[in-house]
């Protein structure tokens, strides 16, 4: 029999007669969430009371120092109905020698997965012994692409031909909205008779999504009262900037901070440490990174999502980019003289220290330990980043060589089982 | 002149003399994070103690309800050092008509970022009054990828061949190390003298991903007891099988879950709610979908990984897994009553209601508030997530066809600003 | 200034006045094209006629072997000209232990490229100085994806799990249509309410593709009488089969047939017929592969389209094919003895000895020179294809790491250009 | 029991025991190909006496004509043994309003695959009754990138950084190579220690590709000698420029020459010419693209490579370019009153008029049949390539819509059976 997929049995509720969707579901009442944007404990408090026996829920989420924390939390959300708690461990220290960051870094990890901080703690340190890795910021810029829909071919190319012309004003619209991002870059993508504009803009110290949409409107305001050539409609994104997706264009360009990081580790130092060879290890990135490529990712690399997302969750980051900031390569070889060579590439890495959720007390706190909280600290964050990742590739290739992977999980996870359970019957 | 890249100006600290890497970074002593599986107050706060001037940090990160309920956490972090908080909005009531999710559901999305619960707040009430959303499991199973490496071609080939005859053995194998999951399904790709293995299994409730390690580690222990031709070496997993990354080999199969949902809105609500129209929407999905396209995304989607990291926060998911859920297809097009069709696929949700952090209490309260904590519930909160990216989807589009997107970010990032400065000096 | 594009100059006819397409093209009266199937000398001379001043032209491409053997031209082109000639060089002999190439293989391949036949001529010499290649069939099956719309999700999943029940039925509706190939596989893909249908064949002897869409028409037909749930529309191919297309999920699976063939070449050949060394060809394909990656190609490979265009036109298989055929991944490697270790993998052979241009007497006679023309070779020349892409990639490489690449397209051109003017001016 | 793999049965020789590769293949003698790059009727002759009984073969190949034109085919093949000949259909006149290209064509296409020529002939005619296509040249240039090794990241970056400011003199470096393509653009992609240099120029008349090499290969002299950083090993070409290959970069940039070309056809045309209507076409459209996505196609087509390989045969262009050629987008739409709008998106046409088999005298024939032999004629080829594109994706998709894809493969192909049994048989 054909395999029809991976369902163990009929799916519930299908089999049945056919059944008109817009019937079946004919709208019935409903208790509406109370919708604001505006954050206090009363408004929270008028949430929870619409939710039917969520006393106990309450107290977890809407804990006192969440309350005494509140006011912090206006602008970052709407509907505020709390806070849920995420562990934080430490690794490293991770010896960085960046173009910008410089020193030893306490990396806070904010996480649920077993055996994860583990292992950046384990690279980071392995890094560390060998005297650091290097990491170099190569490029940096965040995009927003508009569109517009033109009547012809040759309108389209008058368009663009047009905006290419109009450089400084736009720049001077753009700068008229914000006092740190700057334009920076263009390009016209025609395509029949419509036109992409990718717009890139300097992130300053901010991920600056927010910025450059809000930029990007300017600009289009200017594009709009200015140019002869009418658009049929437009749209200030039209789903060609990348944000948040994965993305060839991203993996070969910038989006947010692009940063490579290196290190060498001595042969001695990957037996003792990670209890294999740098030659298994590059065995391991051959098939690997054909394994990659046959299953069609962007990019090559192993688990750059592990470490950003605990990293992003610390530290106040926006963590839906890391769909895009986990893009990226890693490389490892053995030097002339044996030792292993590793370096990772991330070209998109949407980090900042000012704006979005680097202001709360907790993430504030987390930046701290970093030493990067505030102004001027972005580049120094982005090349952490990358030297994070790069800790937790070698930690990981090397578990697998070692055979490690399997045996932390099992050990962690059944730890796991265990305290949770005594902790649940106490 | 061309342009080398965008950073204003030369990076700093590279035009020195050449100077050796070893050399520089020359390792110095530092001071080691204390190491440890242990979640316990005291381990925690000799971490502290080891972060100089770190008391106002450890105060927030280390609070009260955070020491209460420590032993929860034991299994889910190492090095622990407190938590950090991050805000939940309450979205909703979503209306979804699955096959397994039936209700309205209020949603819990924990996120830092500005109007993001807004707009899956208005586009869930959208979807509830237009009747509820359809959802549909599709498929479900999560793999892992070992990788063999033999002498010759014929080696390798003959060695799958070996293999795709131990079948019952292997899942024997696979059973003995977990009750829940079971080996479901399996291939082999031969490249050169290279062979990977892809093992699926059913995730039962949990996300999966740590049993299907344990099991594979298993099946590879039978292999290599038992299959006459000897590998040079192997991997537990070769990179084959996705993990934490988005791929074309995830989007056409599945990876966890997969789920399709669809809605049909009514002119007249797109107008009333939305302030555009079906037909403005369609041509921003025709536009949006080939700039997609053009910029290589696998998939073509809007914002799927704002609702997925933020959901997957707040209810104790791998968060990392956004990489690979964030992954999918939408549709939007015209019905023959001019109505808004619209629907979305995601083969990739990595999502659980047992295991990893969905036994933390918050996280745990999250779930209930979705009514979908513990066992037997992860297939429905799959049908939910998609639901919850319809919303998103509806409600994101719509903001960009009537202009909205960006007036919702400038306002309430100035109602932030305004706030936290606010805030701050208290 | 901003970089606009690469053109030198502003683009003529672009800044005129903005005129109507419509206008401006209004339709004036032109010669057309006497259309017909019919290929006959007659017939070519009445198009020739319709174009004027073609006497030279006409000459040429109608000469006296090209009448003589029209009647064999029926069938394969519609409003027949004459013949384009393109020059065919012999490459080999390329030893082949493959499970149906077994031997020694004279490769005859059609290009106008100067250096292409001197490359693969060496890399073949090469291999089979080496003691051959081995080449294994590893899949084979040729599809087509069918597309049907209904108005809702639920629909599209219960018409899938109808049609997944009628597999006997399938099989038979495609077997009352050819005597060769069989419906082998099937799967359903589910996106909201369209459901996208893969039908695998065998592909016997010939390409294969007539054969399928003829099958999966008398498909449709039965599942179109039979089904009792009815589709708003549908098409018998949806774009989903990757049919003439370079696509991930082919490089995952077959179309056509799928061969990986191997080498390993001592490190002394290497040194003296490629004037390079092992390790230096591994150093290329670290770095080739990885930009391979970074630009995002399909696959990793180096120049597969040069031998399988060549060896297409020769042989009188689907040139288009070259589009999907061209892709798949290289591996080089060093082996523990220090020689070179190359293989090839290519999962979209579409070839086949009967069929399509294998029958006409130029391309039979290239088809008889690799003794592989008519019933009972397709298989074998699917290997022979992936043993000349491995003679290919090594020779390339080769040339790449010994400096040889550009001296050899420097003096093949200057010697065409010379005696190409000599042959003009005689 | 599982499914292995498409194979019918057990795959031949290869359950025998375990057998050494190099054992298995001792080297035995062979008779090997006479090599050279002289053509002439006595090398050619030489070569066939090697090939045991082949005879008949020889006389197909090895024509009058072929001996007569023989001097022509120096410098374009190696071990020269003969020309296949490959039929050629005439399609149109397709009128093309173009920035280059202007008028009507009668497009000559070299093809073994029934319908193709009566596929694009009937597209043709429909866009000139439509008033023919509009169509620009949108971008143009050539690209090589070799690959730089360094020991360290912070090298990689000097040295991109010393390459920058180089520009003048590598342009001047380039210059001295070619009197006819200019380096236009530049840069570096910088990966742990290594860089990729990607540099371009302006194609001329020619497709490029050798020109581009011998220039680069000029330019990389230059910077090894110049530059104060030495490289560990570099390659003129590192698998970075797509050469032959799709590829995401080359379809966001130019690889060749980039065209857009659109049409507007008339609902009753449509429904007259095509037997299907605009808003069908648009509904295929839409389930096609989802199609393509699903794949993993590079861009969204449908049969690109039909007509390329056609066209690029008949007029003496690099067919294995193809691969790359192949790649672009296609948009189908309703306007406002009700029309068919289509457009098609070719970034990545190798294409150009002088150069590789341009000269030879079916090929020049071809081009004379364009009217476009001979320099200053590659953007308008360029043009054409667009618009016989579009006649394609036009037909093809109004063949699936009316049904008439499979009839016309069906009675086409039975034509040619019958036929060519009776051309045997004669």
């Amino acid at each position: 029999m054909l395999k029809q997929n991976h369902l163990p049995g009929p799916v519930p509720h299908l089999l049945e007669e056919r059944v008109d969707l817009q019937e079946q579901s004919a709208p019935s009442r409903y208790a509406q969430v109370p919708c604001s944007t505006q954050v206090s404990a009363e408004d929270a408090a008028a949430r929870w009371r619409a939710l039917p026996d969520s006393e106990k829920q309450r107290e977890v989420l809407l804990d006192a120092q969440t309350v005494e924390h509140i006011s912090y939390f206006q602008g970052n959300i709407e509907n505020f109905i709390g806070t849920v708690k995420v562990p934080v461990g430490l690794a490293g220290p991770l010896r960085v020698n960046g173009s910008f960051a410089q020193g030893d870094y306490s990396i806070p990890l904010a996480t649920t997965e077993a055996a994860l901080v583990a292992s950046y703690h384990r690279g980071s340190l392995l890094i560390s012994e060998a005297g650091g890795c290097s990491a170099l910021l190569l490029d940096e810029g965040v995009g927003r692409a508009p569109g517009f829909a033109f009547r012809t071919l040759r309108e389209a190319k008058l368009f663009a031909d047009w905006v290419y012309g109009q450089w400084e004003a736009l720049q001077q619209a753009a700068d008229s909205t914000t006092r740190y991002g700057r334009l920076i870059d263009m390009r016209a993508m025609i395509e029949g008779n419509h036109v992409y504009l990718h717009f890139v803009f300097n992130p300053a110290d901010a991920a600056g999504q927010n910025m450059v949409t809000i930029a990007t409107e300017a600009i289009c305001s200017y594009i709009l009262q200015h140019c002869p050539l009418k658009s049929d409609y437009f749209f200030v994104e039209a789903n060609f900037s990348s944000d948040k997706k994965a993305s060839a264009q991203s993996l070969q360009a910038v989006r947010g901070r692009k940063v490579s990081a290196e290190v060498v580790i001595p042969a001695e130092l990957v037996r003792e440490r990670l209890h294999t060879t740098p030659e298994r290890m590059a065995d391991f990135y051959r098939m690997g990174s054909l394994g990659a490529v046959l299953s069609g990712t962007v990019g090559v690399q192993g688990h750059f999502a592990n470490g950003l997302a605990a990293l992003y969750i610390a530290c106040g980051q926006d963590v839906a980019c890391v769909a895009e900031s986990a893009v990226g390569v890693t490389r490892f070889e053995i030097t002339e003289h044996g030792a292993l060579y590793a370096a990772v590439t991330l070209p998109n890495l949407i980090v900042g220290t000012v704006g979005g959720g680097t202001g709360l007390p907790a993430q504030h706190a987390c930046l701290d330990i970093l030493r990067l909280a505030g102004p001027g600290h972005a580049r120094a964050l982005a090349e952490v980043c990358a030297g994070v990742c790069l800790a937790g590739e070698i930690s990981l290739v090397a578990a697998l060589c070692a055979g490690h992977f399997t045996r932390a999980h099992q050990r962690l996870a059944r730890e796991r089982a265990t305290s949770v359970e005594e902790a649940r019957h106490d």
